[in-house]
């Protein structure tokens, strides 16, 4: 393999996570270790900074602000959802990369985000520029294939575990076997989040809360749910519900969908909570019925987060530049998980265009015979993911979050409309 | 003063806080330092468990356990928001306190608790029963009379402040000027807790958010607000509006208010996050209005308390148990601020009766002209209160949180119908 000398340009996409920062503080550190990289530069808001060059100069932030990144929400480098279609589009993304000599780029992101990423690679080769493309992923969804988890996950599961355990000990003291309490978490087409509120029961106390967990991965049956709700609140204080938005009925249509849909073509959700809500208002009249709809907070919970998914991230952006340094391209970094009953994580590498459009599902025999509640086989998967706290350092009573100075690599093109 | 020999009964009223365990901590610390002091009861559930005998033995438990009530949400030895009206009820008391030689109570509560203490205090007056009442103020409203602020406030808004934060990173990363992040909070009369999150702009930096707050001393409108949103938007990247559920139209009603009512005849409110993406997706299509509906969860957020607040809460269990060896009784504990910019604060006493049904109001003087955002007095009164950081011990990667014996105290009574 010959080595590859140029710039490297990092971008973020898609929806924002809690670590998605550490991954680019782990590229960005281990950038700094390689001589063959001389610049190494951040593009604003994904793809759509590249096609408007707006790219700034991540090497002359401070020292302390890349490390800050490693307990910052949000993407500090900004993102969007914006979708590579038009071949003008294609064409000027590998006309900046040229024109910056980009020869590694890394792309933090989701299923869609790792197939914008796939098709540049594959533009490039096809015009014979050499490029090293790796993807990074992240997903507070944990719906990539290939990989064991994604980073994201770990840290939103964490934040909704110690929310309920918190709701929980508010719930009990208020109950008086007449209070539904529902959070409605994210999840658009797998149950992932949701099911992993479930570590938020002890060990050996399956009935703590929560109490009963809605899947979009089990058709919501209105009887049903009424009828468990009535069986929790006959033996407990009060029954806790987590749904996930992306819950469906018999026919599986979103229980709560609306008109509205993104660039992709994803329904807009939310609103599962109210809609739980007028069940229990309409079904079981007399029952209180209180909803917490976490929103983008959960995803951007930075001061909840999982220090072993945060570490995880950092060294899935580290992965990324050893593995380009070592010629590799056209591939994302994964996560797997060791063989033996101690958790331990190596990383791997996978195609591209296998990620690109799998959705990994909840496997069912995770899911007990109830439907509403999770087996032992998905808290031992899920369990190590939680596992440590991040600290984030506080100032004058609040946390005291990464802001870089973006300072601005020179534009050398002309405008492009996008 | 003669010194009064006998038993101690804590009980705790209304909606919990996440400090409202450590005041029960507070007394009993304190209790066990005075001889004249003999048992420490706890009323399960407030004055109902007093109706019904139901008293726990708060001295039995173990010295972590009550130490683990200074991180602990919810209320430990339950709540209840039961109204004392029949005579036979106010009678039932005092022959639950005669039965069990109760002549030191301390409620812990708001102006409804602090009126029930207030009642039963005149009741054991009138009949020539020796007790002494001290009320422990705990409100996350922050609206009782006579004290600085309450226990309770200092954390919701901490919580609040560190959200908003971490949104603001999540939204910044996304809005491309066509983002609305709307935040719901608690605060049914008056704006306090809306108001607090104010302190997430950084000193110097009023175009931090949040950047609109709705309050309930300010009637709705939704030209102005919707006028408001899109100034904002055509300077930031996106709007963060932070909504009390209290928020009131021209004509002073609820903009969302339902018919179910509490036992107070409190309305029970909700859903102004949803009203207001309402009102965003009618006025402003185009926008993407996103909801944040904090609900219970920031009135149990241990993990995101204010050290400053529970210790606090701390000191005004203790101070309550010192003021009754003292010889006070139906008076409240109260926060006293001191008077140099250095903050600090002293316990004090206010008479029940002054407490009972008074409500502080947010002065409109500390709110500015546009009527959506505080000024420096009240970031000089409010940021004091959320300094430090509470450690929550976690334990498999969640908090661990106190959990009572609760060994019951036997029943020497007939029942009592409730």
């Amino acid at each position: 393999m010959s080595e590859l000398v140029g710039n490297v340009l990092v971008g973020q996409s898609g929806g924002p996570t809690s670590v998605i920062n550490a991954s680019v503080a782990g590229i960005v550190a281990e950038a700094l270790n390689h001589e063959c990289i001389e610049e190494v530069y951040g593009a604003l808001n994904g793809v759509l900074g590249i096609l408007q060059e707006d790219l700034i100069d991540l090497a002359s932030e401070s020292q302390q602000q890349i490390r800050a990144l490693r307990f910052t929400p949000g993407a500090a480098l900004g993102t969007c959802r914006y979708k590579l279609k038009k071949q003008s589009d294609f064409d000027r993304v590998l006309e900046v990369f040229k024109a910056h000599n980009i020869r590694y780029f890394f792309y933090i992101g989701g299923n869609d985000s790792q197939d914008t990423a796939d098709k540049i690679s594959k533009l490039a080769q096809a015009q014979g520029y050499e490029l090293r493309v790796i993807g990074v992923p992240k997903t507070i969804d944990n719906d990539l294939v290939t990989t064991d988890h994604t980073p994201g996950y770990g840290s939103v599961i964490k934040y909704i575990c110690t929310t309920v355990r918190e709701l929980a000990c508010d719930n009990a003291a208020m109950g008086q076997n007449d209070l539904v309490q529902i959070v409605e978490v994210m999840g658009r087409s797998a149950g992932w989040i949701a099911a992993g509120a479930s570590l938020a029961k002890r060990r050996d106390q399956p009935h703590d809360p929560p109490h009963i967990i809605l899947l979009p991965e089990i058709a919501f049956n209105q009887e049903k749910f009424v009828a468990d709700v009535k069986r929790v609140l006959a033996r407990e204080k009060y029954c806790l519900v987590v749904a996930g938005e992306g819950l469906v009925d018999g026919d599986g249509n979103y229980v709560t969908a609306d008109a509205s849909t993104d660039a992709f073509g994803h329904a807009r959700l939310g609103g599962v909570g109210e809609f739980l809500r007028e069940v229990i208002d309409t079904q079981l009249p007399g029952t209180k019925a209180r909803v917490v709809s976490l929103g983008n907070a959960q995803r951007a919970a930075a001061t909840g987060a999982s220090k072993t998914d945060s570490d995880e991230a950092y060294l899935a952006g580290q992965a990324a530049v050893k593995a380009a340094i070592d010629g590799e391209t056209d591939k994302m970094v994964t996560l797997v998980r060791g063989d033996t009953d101690q958790y331990s994580v190596e990383t791997g590498l996978a195609p591209l265009s296998e990620i690109a459009n799998g959705v990994k599902k909840l496997p069912r025999e995770w899911i007990n015979e109830d439907g509403v509640s999770m087996n032992f086989q998905f808290m031992r998967y899920a369990q190590p993911l939680i596992q440590g706290e991040v600290v984030v350092p506080f100032e004058n009573g609040l946390p005291n979050f990464a802001r870089l100075d973006k300072v601005r690599v020179d534009k050398v093109l002309p405008g492009h409309d996008v």
